[in-house]
């Protein structure tokens, strides 16, 4: 096993660094590259074809809901930037301005889109007249340019792809349901597609959008118990709508100012993955997202037959899977095997002419190493199985890793030494005070995550801060 | 027929004022509307379920070529933009400049991407090590910046969507196998899905692509008799290559150059498919790219179990067709008639209490505005049959167009007096040389749209400018 003993050099061991394995991971499996200009990164095919995947996902959804798609420009003036007070505090220090187009100097300064709702608001308050145009449910999927000082491929980069959603609808409490129906959606697929368990509810008054009535959030658990911000929904009330003047003669008659909502996700999903299902052999992919559901690598394969029956296997089986075939012949078996251990590809099936005799194939799963032999009378049933068995083992492993490393606190001695030693989710009673939040941080690195929807009893009813009486409990974590 | 009367005040004659026409239909039927930025567009949902359809069939192919998506930054530095001499020439003067990130000056000034290829080969300097890589098929979807003086939504915009796809090669045999197989997807997608007819052939020396080798093109006529390139697809050679650094290891271990190619559409197609196929009425829609294939349309719908039918054929179409229901109750079927024909869809159909009677629905089509009765029982083979006679009447029509605008010019004074009688493609004899032109641009307006690969005898051998010996058979006209 000297290729194995090769790889594990390849790929810096979790536990002894797990930001340098992220690192070795995301670039040795070509997933990304980091861009000439610093925070930029490169999306590699490998990469590119999971989010096309989550797309996919996630699209599909939003049409069913009644979403539809268009497109708004990149450049957004400085003066719609400014009309939102919150907004414009919120992100002109982290904007790319654009002052020359060609040889001319811009009589009024252009940012690059950093989030929408600005120029979006804009148009909306051009179009709409009545409320029988209403709700307004429209989605971008884009790319946005924020500029940050540190990043981290898929993280936090100074450009991601995203989509966001912009909805207007008659009364607040539609526009209530419109948060937390995508917000539910957002979760749907994070669970269920990528496998990834995720804590939902509402963010407080310190971590909400810039410009948000309310932002709900769903916060997932990375494996150094290190938290990450997945996806985030927002009940705009009529904070734009009335700074844009967007009205519109409702059913009475009179003239109104409709209820805002704005949700995105991005390609940090990818971050997610990785860094939820990934080991020290590199990337773990759930078969529903995973670019390579199954590869096919003849063993032996200059023998006679072998070749030929690992194409009709695999005509057969791309029909139902997405297979690649690695019958090249510059590899040895067992190098081809850790490449595609280390890409994350669900199955691999191993052809030999023994196999062939016995009409068999070999299935290794990539989640736990099994080898399961399956009879190639029925292949395809065989795989789906497997598959399924796969996705769902990885979403209990994950939801498994969260629940080991979601930890109860009482007291701040208690918080501080579970962040000192076993850093995870935090749960905790909190008085509802931006003042104790502020300290928190300060004090440990740990920010509230989230006030989750499903509150529970922790048998204290003090502040973990103040110890006044507490309103909410709540999830802290260092977070990316 | 007074809702007719009032549509044909709505949307300009296209006899009348064509550029009027074109103006009212892309902003009445919400196609697109104008940006709060000079030159930039917002493309509203239905212009983009266009341009999604346009994507999906165009992604298909590539894919099945062998081509995977990926995604390069928006932000391409200075100094990049520069290393390609005849590159930066070309755009230079049309890019976006980025000075300021946050409230910091930039060391380098970077420019958004007016097209990819300087960032694209930089990476792949980086990434490409030996022939064995090799072929690189890639892709991007993305939009793109170049800074216009004179715009018209489609046609020309400061931002616009495209896809660019940036494939390297051992050979130059490869790398021109591969531009052509690209243009050819091209022209097959819009001739068969868009109903376009198009020419193909290759671009002057002067008209090619800024740092190109050769650069191939397929050109369509407006009913204006206008022409629009509609895609163009460059062998680079090693002009890029080199220019990067871009080496590997051939076969024979030597250090070597690769082949490059880049290709690209946009949404300037959906300009094409609104000046081809359009009437007075407003937009017309090839089926396979109409976002709606059908509207059904119940008539008397108050009367008892008109909308319950009209609900149950929708539920059947809909699993086959992309189908919309408008029973809203606020406006007259008549004047839902006109809405949806000025919004192009293909089929109407129409439900009322006699047709049920008699197990019937009548469906209207838009190219043509004959209506035939279709029998209920086998109604999705009713609609398959029509749809498809409606995409191929389409197409034939539009090529029938542009043969009566094509004309042949043996001299200067029939090519002048056709531009100004009766514009459209001018089929010429050319001497190969850039002064000529050059010289028919500035007397007529007209320009070399291209050289096509079917070459014709025209009776005349000599150049219409200079009257030497000609070399080519060319097509001239004015252009958008």
């Amino acid at each position: 096993m000297s290729n194995k003993k090769e790889k594990v050099r390849e790929i810096t061991p979790m536990d002894e660094d797990f930001s340098q394995w992220y690192t070795d991971v995301i670039l040795k499996t070509e997933l990304v590259d980091y861009a000439p200009v610093k925070g930029f990164m490169v999306i590699r095919p490998y990469g590119y074809a999971i989010w096309e995947n989550i797309q996919k996902e996630y699209d599909n959804r939003f049409k069913e809901t009644g979403h539809k798609n268009m497109y708004f420009p990149l450049l957004i003036p400085e003066s719609l930037l400014q009309k939102e007070k919150d907004h414009v505090e919120g992100f002109a220090p982290e904007v790319a301005w654009v002052t020359h187009g060609g040889d001319e100097e811009l009589g009024e300064r252009l940012c690059i889109r950093p989030t929408s709702e600005t120029i979006i608001c804009n148009m909306y308050s051009k179009w709409l007249t009545s409320w029988r145009e209403l709700p307004y449910l429209y989605n971008q999927w884009c790319s946005v340019v924020r500029w940050e000082k540190s990043t981290r491929p898929f993280l936090r980069t100074s450009e991601f792809l995203w989509q966001e959603g912009h909805t207007l609808h008659e009364t607040y409490e539609e526009a209530q349901a419109e948060t937390l129906q995508m917000l539910d959606i957002y979760r749907e697929v994070a669970e269920n597609i990528l496998a990834i368990p995720m804590v939902v509810g509402q963010k407080s008054e310190r971590e909400k959008f810039a410009g948000a009535y309310a932002t709900y959030t769903m916060e997932a658990l990375m494996y150094d118990g290190k938290a990450l911000q997945s996806g985030t929904s927002h009940n705009l009330g009529q904070h734009f709508t009335k700074a844009f003047d967007i009205t519109y003669t409702d059913r009475n008659g009179e003239i109104a100012y409709p209820y805002h909502t704005s949700w995105g996700v991005s390609t940090r999903l990818i971050g997610a993955l990785i860094m939820v299902h990934g080991d020290d052999n590199g990337l773990v992919l759930p078969p529903k997202v995973a670019p390579t559901q199954l590869v096919i690598i003849p063993v032996a394969q200059h023998k006679e037959g072998v070749l030929d029956k690992a194409y009709e296997i695999k005509k057969q089986l791309e029909k139902q899977f997405r297979v690649e075939m690695d019958d090249s012949e510059s590899y040895s078996p067992g190098w081809k095997f850790n490449q595609w251990e280390m890409k994350g590809v669900p199955i691999r099936l191993e052809i030999g002419p023994r196999d062939i005799e016995n009409n068999q194939v070999v299935a290794a799963r990539r989640d736990n190493g099994e080898k399961v032999i399956l009879s190639m009378d029925h292949l395809n049933e065989g795989i789906e199985k497997l598959l399924e068995e796969i996705q769902n083992s990885l979403y209990n492993k994950a939801l498994k890793m969260r629940e080991e490393k979601t930890y109860i606190a009482k007291n701040k001695q208690e918080f501080t030494k579970i962040l000192e030693t076993t850093p995870g989710f935090i749960k905790a009673m909190w008085c509802g005070d931006v003042e104790c939040e502020n300290k928190i941080k300060e004090d440990t690195g740990a920010t509230l995550r989230c006030i989750p929807f499903e509150q529970e009893d922790l048998g204290t009813h003090h502040c973990i801060c103040c110890g006044k009486e507490a309103k909410k409990m709540v999830y802290f974590a260092k977070a990316y």
